[in-house]
């Protein structure tokens, strides 16, 4: 697509992070398979349903933009999952594996959060408060899924593996 | 290299973002030549300096390792970096490519969050406190520099851009 405006950059990065959303969906039961320790299969299950309700909420946004949701490649998203595959596969010590795929969860996390950040100041200057408001409530959901993966490395799994 | 312990993935990750930085000393320039507006073109300036100060330091905990410093190929860096690009090359309108450059180097500065955070609590686990305070002073730098660029976004370049 042309990008001429801020309006087609915010549509442009819409449909990045709506790519990134359904490429994580393919990526998280693959990540929750390859968990050993219990809370991290737990943290990432619960974070695969929050989002599958993120990508509800960008159909909404785009709803709102009377567009029909669409992706468009995202090569961050694909190197970042690169990254966490290629680790997941080649690391054999279950508790050093899980120590990596928590770093890879957490890039993945703040690919996200610096999307949606960027995507709630320009809502906002769009006068788009609806489409801000849903942006908002996703932004909130990655700060605290990357808080509580910061927490469950700190408090067990990089013990484990040290 | 094999990853088989916290220690091997240590450094593994390190190198990881030794490679990452070396690639973001590429890239700033371009940005820099770039941008539209003096305040980014000055912004981005001063972090290249400071990325030159953090691939030090990253050579810095190499040494206090006992390892030659060596970068390890980042598909997540290629791809961030790469998507920055494509926007830069396309835009034609240079407040519209000022915010999109904005959104890019913030998403650089996410990734370097997310390794760095990450390389710090490793480094406290694995009883390196040298290295730990060396990765410690950059993350905060990283921190800052986001910061910077989001104050940036919002005063100035996104109102322009709208």
């Amino acid at each position: 697509m042309k990008v001429e405006n801020l309006s087609d950059l915010f549509l442009h990065t819409l449909k990045d992070i709506y790519f990134a959303e359904k490429e994580i969906t393919k990526a998280l039961p693959k990540m929750i398979k390859a968990a050993d320790a219990k809370e991290l299969a737990r943290a990432l299950e619960s974070h695969l349903e929050e989002t599958k309700g993120q990508v509800e909420r960008l159909e909404e946004v785009f709803k709102l933009l009377g567009k029909k949701p669409q992706g468009e490649k995202c090569p961050a998203i694909e190197g970042i999952l690169e990254e966490g595959e290629e680790l997941m596969k080649e690391i054999k010590d279950p508790d050093t594996r899980d120590a990596a795929m928590i770093a890879a969860a957490q890039a993945v996390e703040h690919y996200e959060i610096t999307r949606y950040g960027t995507l709630v100041s320009w809502a906002e200057l769009l006068e788009l408060p609806d489409a801000a408001k849903l942006l908002s409530a996703t932004l909130k959901e990655e700060h605290n899924a990357d808080s509580k993966l910061t927490k469950l490395a700190e408090s067990k799994l990089n013990k484990q593996a040290a």
